[in-house]
């Protein structure tokens, strides 16, 4: 059995660095809230609006979660009525790039699936 | 109310196309399996001792989706006993940004928690 474990430590620490990567991020909210707010401060209420499908209390504990991790500071302004926004942080820079990766691999995905979805069609109309 | 709706296409272009690759890299586990079959096929045992806390109901399951989304290979070999190995497609290639900025940003945010850990010691320590 012993020959089996040929795990290297690179690819044990590129493990244990990932778990710790998606243990932040955990979720499938997280990122999409961070880029709703990467063109400027937000309303609760604009972010919810532009992610389809979250709910808000969902989306109330994501902002939390983002908020202990100092990626999204709460801004709460005195006036009245009372405003309150969302902003990220300079810490939240650092996402920038597996963002970036994340948006160009769903692109390529889409037109792989559906150049994929293009040649089953022409290859069912040439056996018709 | 309508000034609030300020999303630009480019935010909400990268909103779907990060929802993309999420729903195809849902959950916690498909990176961390892809990275185990990194470097060269694994039989299932083999994997799921990579992958700390990891069952085998859930890492069969993990494995059949990479299948059918193309990431993995499942090979028999026609020997006594019968010998199953997975290995990784030219097409999980396209995940490799991905996993490279995931595997930075996790070391990057472990080094950046264990700096904030020992700032927050010598300031107490100082109080003290």
């Amino acid at each position: 059995m012993k020959k089996e474990q040929v795990d290297t430590p690179t690819c044990q620490a590129s493990i244990n660095a990932v778990r710790d990567s998606l243990y932040v991020l955990n979720g499938k909210w997280k990122i999409l809230v961070i880029i709703a707010l990467s063109e400027g401060p937000r309303r609760f209420k604009e972010i919810e609006r532009s992610i389809e499908g979250i709910t808000p209390k969902v989306l109330s504990k994501e902002l939390r979660e983002l908020e202990l991790n100092e990626f999204v500071e709460r801004k709460v302004y005195d006036s009245i009525p009372v405003k309150v926004t969302y902003e990220l942080t300079p810490h939240s820079d650092s996402l920038r790039e597996i963002i970036h990766s994340l948006v160009v691999w769903g692109q390529q995905h889409r037109k792989y699936i559906l150049k994929k979805r293009k040649q089953a069609q022409t290859e069912r109309s040439i056996q018709e």
